[in-house]
């Protein structure tokens, strides 16, 4: 199993990239699915960002060092990643107002209808923000089991929106069916990207979808709370423009509620009445945070430069490598990650009724990855800087810890975490 | 002049504070109320967010390092500076979109009420999320003049939303009275403190304010896009909640639609259903920008070790002293602030058709001031780092670049500034 890792290693071509990141040595990081970890360029560019920019640029720097351009700047490197159009993707905001204003949009754009149709247990956040419309008299959030979805979808739907990959078990929604069944019952489609992007080839222009949100702390690398992203097709940023459309009962142009001073036509002017930019910019609202931009577009350049389809091919090889481990140490934990690896995302995830105690005693030993509740053990690959070393130690210690027990001691049974 | 200012500069007690901040060689910055200087200390601090936090304890710091409590703590720091309890006040998101969930939240709690009151000119962004709720169907917004405001407000009126001080000429309304005013037609207030915070003393709980936001970035010192603070007083968070309130049109609970999961409350319980947190934490919205809240912390302690009154005093001093010596140098600029210092902000703004490049005369002569359409030229004063040198200089520079026309120079009137 060493000697196979050995192996591996050797001929893995994206070797050579983890030597890119700031690592903590001894750990085995598998939790890059929540928080990525630290490319060195990222320690440059926020050090400069800070001195130079800041310090002696001042505000001369929203343009002399391009700050006014950072969220789109960054929304364009992140297209490619997405299958995207430069012009159709900006880095601002949490993903959660992102979503709200996506819902709204969608609301808007689908002025006779009121439902958002999802899934339980879909990313909470994502459900929360239907439940925010819905408290303002605006939606109606509709929960239907994954395999219902399709049938659900009727002539009240405005939105259809889903998480792309689940957090909790990995399993891939199949984008392109979903998007078309939305579309021929007139409903519009929302992907949240949080545990896609960065991690699995997609194709949001291919796939015809209309709106898409995403993370940038997790396989972006983008920082601890860095900002998210938005994508919108580009035929509806080119319908004909008027903000209150959607509230005039006609078929609306695109529109969203947040509509700060960054996301109009011309900011400086100073104008008392909001007119939206044209295209992407009108998605933006406040400031944009130029310290998590600076750094979200570091980590955005370094796994561009590794190559999405590349990391996915990786991830493969590492999730099945384990699996393979686990096997061979006579350890059959219960997958709820789907079998088939195209089917899921970059990790895998087991039910344990110990699985928090089990996560616990993993950390202990160096191993980190990810408890969620109430049963759920989540191993994430973030293959940029992971080495199927990594993995044997994974498995091996996993495998040690089920044999023996090990998380039966009190310690790791009480200590609770947040995260 | 220059030996008025040396004896001022002398016996300044907050001149020490001015090696706590970076600042470029040369430089005379008047243009703290739009980005204030960077402390030294929040270089370190940031790099420690960075190479420890973050690169080292990973994930494990949102525990471990305390991230999880960042917005409330950094709120805690905000409070005593405007008047309020620790557990009043949050940092997170922009201004702008603080604003639409303080909105949202007033109509709530007044659903038979509808008309959010505002001034023309008033901040864009404040009027922008006002337009964002009524282009929602939820809102009417209604402007009225300064001297109108009072008379203005009838039993339509769910919300006051004024900037107390103004960002274009640095006028101050009368906190007191216009909430007292509100209050008597059962209103609520929503004070925009962007213009005011870590610059004037506030006091919002004596002054029984409902709601406030500001801005992180501008005397704050919490650096370019910094998160901004939202304020909610403690009789509204213990009202007994109830998400759907205000739809159920009774006097409603304090709620906002913006429901993301750091504002639930147990976020990591990843419930279907939103259930705020208590108190100030259900104004969070998606997972709290790590880089931002950090550095905006490094800025609010240096503020706050200061004093918010000293600074208050100094700036009177500062502005007075410039006016004193625009005066002896014959400049007879039109002063559109407050000629009292206890009436305006810690600004002075001058209007001129030739604004824009007196503005850009100025910058070449290393005298950094601020341009607002569209004919204002207008010069913050923070005075945690600006000495009464620096005033005089400006006067000089200024009243040789109005009596030799220098600004008439055609590199001057073409450069277009963004901000």
């Amino acid at each position: 199993m060493r000697d196979e890792a050995k192996a591996l290693d050797a001929a893995d071509e994206l070797a050579p990239f983890r030597e890119r990141f700031h690592l903590p040595e001894g750990i085995v990081y598998l939790d890059g699915n929540s928080l990525g970890a630290l490319p060195k360029q990222t320690k440059k560019r926020l050090n400069s960002v800070i001195c130079e920019e800041w310090g002696e640029g001042l505000i001369r720097s929203w343009n002399e060092a391009d700050w006014i351009d950072l969220p789109q700047r960054v929304g364009a490197k992140i297209a490619p990643l997405i299958g995207a159009k430069p012009e159709e993707v900006i880095a601002c905001d949490s993903t959660s107002v992102n979503l709200f204003k996506l819902i709204a949009a969608a609301l808007a754009m689908r002025p006779g209808r009121r439902t958002i149709l999802s899934e339980p247990g879909n990313f909470p956040t994502d459900l929360y923000m239907i439940q925010g419309l819905e408290a303002q008299g605006l939606a109606r959030q509709k929960l239907v089991s994954y395999q219902e979805l399709e049938a659900a979808i009727d002539d009240d739907t405005a939105l259809l929106l889903l998480t792309h990959i689940h957090y909790k078990t990995g399993r891939m929604h199949d984008m392109a069916r979903l998007t078309k069944a939305a579309h021929e019952k007139g409903a519009l489609v929302l992907w949240d990207l949080s545990h896609s992007v960065g991690a699995v080839p997609l194709e949001l222009d291919a796939k015809n979808v209309d709106f898409a949100v995403g993370c940038g702390y997790k396989y972006l690398c983008g920082g601890p709370g860095a900002p998210a992203f938005a994508y919108v097709a580009q035929r509806h940023l080119d319908a004909p423009q008027g903000f209150r459309d959607g509230v005039n009962g006609q078929q609306g142009a695109f529109s969203q509620p947040l509509s700060g001073w960054f996301g109009h036509a011309a900011p400086f002017a100073f104008d008392d009445s909001y007119e939206p930019a044209p295209g992407i910019d009108r998605l933006l609202a406040g400031t944009p945070p130029i310290l998590g931009l600076s750094a979200l577009e570091a980590g955005v350049d370094l796994i561009a430069d590794i190559g999405v389809e590349r990391l996915w091919q990786k991830s493969h090889r590492m999730s099945e490598f384990l699996r393979s481990c686990l096997a061979q140490l006579g350890c059959d934990l219960e997958l709820v990650s789907p079998a088939d690896p195209s089917l899921r995302g970059s990790q895998l995830s087991f039910q344990h009724e110990e699985a928090f105690a089990i996560c616990q005693a993993l950390i202990a030993r160096g191993i980190i990855g990810d408890f969620r509740a109430p049963d759920i053990l989540r191993l994430g690959f973030a293959p940029a800087y992971l080495t199927f070393a990594d993995i044997a130690r994974t498995a091996e210690e996993l495998s040690d810890i089920l044999s023996t027990r090990a998380f039966d001691r009190l310690e790791f049974r009480q200590r609770r975490a947040v995260t």
